[in-house]
């Protein structure tokens, strides 16, 4: 695992046969986020993107937690900056003053890092998820969670608001309706609630947790081109917001066409022979319009 | 309630512990709507913003129905225009013909004031909701209904197409299927069949309809700050169109950082306390990005 | 039916009462998709736009097929272009060199003729609906399924991305969660699970499939107004995604407008009356804001 595998103080990787699980590594805090638990998380999902070697990733936590949320004992947690560096209540009058342009909360840039990850991610929720416990999975490709943990965007409750772009993803997941009933009520959900609500995808039981984890990201990615799921992943993830299906009639044909002269053309061949394909292609090298189509849409 | 409380002659206000029961009054006519009743909501949907008495706002009609639609034996009611002034068919082939542009349906300008709105709004649904009895609560947070009321988006037995902006609500609460449809068929649907397909989110025996209103709105909104709430309610409505993640993430991080110096100081404290929280902040006054933000995005 | 009845060699119309069904109609070869069935198609749902004869489509599969997806058997089926002018995976770096700008997938030219249609479009999934058989039903406004049927997004089992603007539909009907998981996994689901995750609408005995497909569409157009009918489905499908609800407002009034001068007239007057309503308008005859509306959205 080169540069992902070592040098991280709150988080842990372990790779195996292709599959990269994060561990949530401060279990005497109950795994709780800090800006270096943000900084290692950013950069495993940016450093997942140029490693061939990883085809999907595994989010949990160590011990009986996921993630207790912030670390409210850590100062400049949510911003990461010092405290007398931060804009004040003031400065908000202006939205391109330059203390207000730089204000970004750790939480978002692990979220967007995720959604741009090259691999498919998935959240194995082993315990309490609270706070940007929670949001933090929101931007996961699929959440299924332990029948003994629980859930909860609890931020009303403090008197402050979901985050991690958080309201960009939610209200996709859950439907708008529940979106608001959650986080007005900022209730904490056990898994039957949960998943009822449709806040994760499935529940299992506790001692089944990564066994079923293993089995749903081989699936998704075991005998597939990593370069067609890192397309397909983004595809499904930008064009449904896009004004119109001619927007993304525009990038499926060219990832269409480009996995169609690439892999594609070892997968037909595969199938007509009756054999398993031997997918060539890497996530790594994806092509010029990926790159113009992923910074057009924002990041 | 000072100005909202009186002076209105098709809607009827009762202000109770912060919530305010905005009662559909013309029982004699079922509720229907006129250009008189969408001029009293709109109203009240902008005063609200600016009355830091209500915290949460219900909707219900008075008698037997919620809203039997609009009112038929009122000319002028859809757009409020005196009849000779009303733009001809002919005038339809220029967008920019001033008699055009201020073609505007009332029904729009209630649910638009509706979403605009910096305090929960709960749908309290007590009998017949038709046409723009039906489409108003769709801009609503939340839909409970009686389980002898129904709900019917009927506009196309009349030969018109459905209004109040529902095209933008209908299919982010019920998915683009079901609610092409419900709108093809222009069926009244019972309180059931409005549940399972996603057009209200709970249903209630008929007695129990405003002491369940009340029990949802105070789990929203009882030991909440105002500003949270305000600013989470748009996040929630505004992000999840908005073209990628990473624009939520500019507007989740101004209104996290400024409730974290605002509100939240006060929650954490009460959280370590383990005390009940004082929060302070007043809806009426969000910081400057509330009001950029929200023109930006279209009003 | 004129023009649009004779012909054709990929697919067959039958036009009874004003409801054209489409067959898939290469049986010996599951109905596999061709560019000529693909330029077939299109043709067909451009054509329907403008004849006043149809007032609702059926798709279904001649045989035991819906379709079997690409007829990987004929060359350039994906794009429709000759080998020797398709742009190499070199050309990729340039989104404006020429070659890469014609690049269209054959699907997804079907799909947004199929979203630009003037009338409802119901699937009729009678037998396998796999790659572009399946994609191409998530651009009609319903998906009914025999319970014998199956249906696969199989794009990752060999090598490429799903097509067909799908992209933008899938997450859409099914929410992103599940999109990722069907296409990641790129399983044939039996009728049961599809119906399960919300990819098909509505299953059915397979001997009732076209009997059902017929009272649906009869309930969707019969006694409706073909104008109000046309207006009302590019609203449910244009402006959920707008970036605010007072752009669909903006569009809601003048559609509102539009009918209630028109078909709306008779349309009251019928309901006073207690009579049947006679409507008059033509969906051929659209008002200039509609096109103006429809092109600035993106076709």
């Amino acid at each position: 695992m080169n540069s992902i595998a070592t040098g991280y103080d709150t988080i842990s990787h372990d790779l195996d046969d292709g599959v990269l699980t994060v561990l949530l590594d401060r279990p005497e805090n109950l795994n709780a986020f800090t800006v270096a638990m943000a900084e290692e998380l950013e950069s495993t999902f940016r450093d997942v993107n140029t490693n061939d070697d990883v085809r999907a990733v595994i989010v949990t936590g160590a011990g009986r937690a996921f993630c207790a949320g912030m670390d409210l004992d850590v100062p400049g947690n949510v911003f990461g900056l010092d405290e007398d560096k931060n804009p004040t209540l003031a400065d908000m009058s202006d939205l391109d003053h330059p203390d207000i342009a730089r204000v970004r909360d750790t939480g978002g840039r692990v979220t967007l890092a995720i959604h741009d990850c090259r691999k498919p991610v998935l959240a194995a929720i082993n315990g309490p998820a609270v706070g940007i416990g929670a949001t933090m999975t929101l931007a996961m490709d699929r959440r299924i969670m332990s029948d003994t943990a629980r859930m909860g965007l609890v931020f009303g409750r403090i008197g402050i608001v979901p985050e991690a772009a958080s309201s960009w993803f939610l209200s996709r997941i859950v439907g708008p309706s529940a979106a608001l009933d959650l986080t007005y009520r900022a209730d904490i959900l056990d898994a039957s609630a949960a998943h009822a609500v449709g806040l994760v995808d499935e529940t299992t039981d506790a001692t089944a947790l990564l066994t079923r984890a293993r089995e749903v990201v081989d699936a998704w990615t075991k005998e597939r081109s990593q370069v067609a799921t890192a397309l397909l992943r983004q595809m499904v993830r930008r064009n449904a917001v896009l004004p119109h299906p001619a927007d993304a009639h525009r990038v499926d044909s060219l990832a269409m066409f480009f996995t169609s002269i690439g892999d594609g053309k070892e997968g037909v061949a595969a199938f007509l022979d009756k054999r398993a394909a031997a997918f060539a292609g890497r996530a790594s090298e994806l092509p010029a319009f990926y790159d113009e189509w992923i910074h057009e849409s924002g990041t």
